[in-house]
């Protein structure tokens, strides 16, 4: 990101739209970059106005590096929009492997013609989720497209962290025996999304859960006397539960029951699924985690899990079991076992 | 990046298409994952089939970080493609701080109905170009959006890398005296899209120049006594030479005097600029680089840089000058002078 070059009028971010200059590298880019990005995100890595940011070093662990794409259809949802759950979902990736988040960094892809109100509102609300979370976007790039080529604005956020040494939580590590813990009710970011979509309004309002989650991974390893014990996190996004489940039953070669009646989902998010014909174990949630630990610590785990904010919803969901097939299978509420497989089609499209 | 459910038939990259199950996060985003992304960009990290990429850290330096979303249009042009590009241009981001590039991560944001066929062949250029450069893609993550809402295909990666201690390589460290050098030839990128788009064919055959130059800074950097006398890097993509120096210029707070004879451009690329309406000196680079030195090393520096394969055009253009402007102006040919200002439209769209 650079300077600002002078003689330019201040950029009506009431009034005006995203035009094909402010993607070409010349001046309307440089003036958008410093009146809008360096501004909101504004921290001394991005002040030092480079294509690379230069960064301490944390001094020990292995660096934890990951990546996710937001296309989110419509922008702005009940409880967040595009902007906070770039920087939630990315914080929550690097997060899933134990790891501390250190600095994210953005891209944009912007249509012609996109309301620059939209994008400021936008811009803001990931550096407002960016502060809260106390994880700076060191660096950035935008870039925009003509008008029918893209759909407002499509963000992709890496994330960098440090893993503590020694750690190993990891798809592969879910071990026979293990209990599955969930971090809270399930389906609401989904649902949230969809009934936006679809112009629905219920009774009680559904608000998607986004959130970033790193803290809570932290509160639960200092809860543990030996962070071995935990074996597995994974944030449950598109495909849901089921989805997500399936994924580390097949990396870990094991089987998994769970109970229908112990997985937590919220009344109007079970009904909403109804109305809409939605499984809430595979809709998308951007605020909840899944571990899997050895037995001896789970009540600790989940006992950690409810003691934070973002956990107090937190349940014992099942247990992983022997068996060759890679399968889910769940005990259900009426007494009989079904598998639950992955989500095969679509669900929900343009989720996250 | 998880791995493949059982029971789906393979994949038809001959004649298939994305359709929106690829992106759903469920059976056939893994499936895709897994006999296309995995397998193509295949080591030791991306196995490790977790969204968060675990890694080695590096034991001394600061850390580098860099972002580039890539938009080009179209995503095949003479002399490579979107895939390739979008590995050379971030880690170009990375080297300009004299850093090492170490990992890469690819985020694509897919648009429904694109041919397979055309995915495989720019994810198989992206692993070529990423195992020439020896920096691994680590992680990733695909989203597809509907028909008419992308364009064929949007890649952002985001490069981290090692600066060694004490290198201060920086947009605002260009001195008065500084000798400003140039690695090649200028314009080529720009111009073998704009034909490609235009459908012109030249006499003599125009390509892209994009390649990784970090090992050119690396052997920059060996040839001086003291990497102090180098103190800035920058790549001249977007908004060509004559943005890239003004916002350096800007940054540093000071003016810069370039000579137009002593500009590289090729003879081929100076007529098809004519015919286009184009200035080679705003025209995107993807493969050169500028380099602003202390005066005593600027002809170790050049004899460097010609010695390496990127950087054998390698030429002195100009030198730093005092004046609070912040302007570039341009000794011309003809022996006048004039002031060489930021891109202030569109000159190119979509151009990386």
């Amino acid at each position: 990101m650079s300077s600002s070059p002078n003689y330019l009028r201040p950029i009506d971010f009431k009034h005006g739209h995203i035009d094909m200059t402010h993607g070409a590298g010349g001046r309307a880019a440089a003036q958008l970059i410093n009146e809008l990005f360096a501004k909101a995100f504004d921290n001394e890595y991005l002040r030092q106005g480079h294509d690379g940011a230069l960064l301490p070093l944390p001094s020990e662990g292995r660096l934890v590096m990951a990546t996710d794409g937001h296309v989110i259809s419509p922008l702005f949802f009940p409880g967040g929009d595009i902007g906070c759950l770039s920087v939630h979902g990315t914080i929550n990736d690097v997060a899933m492997s134990g790891a501390k988040p250190l600095y994210l960094a953005a891209s944009f892809i912007i249509e012609e013609g996109f309301a620059l109100a939209d994008l400021k509102r936008i811009v803001e609300s990931m550096a407002a989720a960016a502060r809260e979370a106390g994880v700076p976007i060191v660096t950035g790039d935008t870039k925009v497209v003509e008008k029918g080529k893209g759909d407002g604005v499509f963000i992709s956020t890496t994330g960098v962290g440090v893993a503590p040494p020694g750690l190993c939580i990891d798809g592969r590590q879910a071990k026979v025996g293990d209990v599955i813990l969930v971090s809270g009710t399930l389906g609401e970011h989904g649902v949230a999304v969809m009934s936006q979509r679809e112009s629905l309004t219920f009774e009680t309002a559904i608000t998607s859960d986004t959130a970033a989650l790193h803290t809570l991974v932290q509160t639960m390893l200092l809860a543990l006397p030996d962070t071995q014990t935990l074996h597995v996190l994974r944030d449950p996004t598109r495909g849901g539960l089921a989805t997500t489940l399936n994924e580390i039953a097949q990396q870990s070669g094991v089987d998994m029951l769970i109970n229908e009646a112990d997985i937590p989902v919220l009344p109007q998010v079970e009904a909403a699924c109804e109305l809409l014909g939605l499984d809430p174990l595979y809709v998308a949630n951007e605020g909840k985690l899944i571990a899997i630990c050895a037995p001896e610590v789970a009540d600790t785990l989940l006992a950690a899990m409810r003691a934070h904010p973002l956990g107090q919803g937190a349940q014992r969901i099942g247990t992983v079991i022997e068996d060759a097939h890679g399968f889910v299978q769940m005990a259900t509420r009426f007494g009989g076992r079904r598998v639950v497989d992955w989500l095969s089609g679509e669900q929900l499209p343009r989720i996250c």
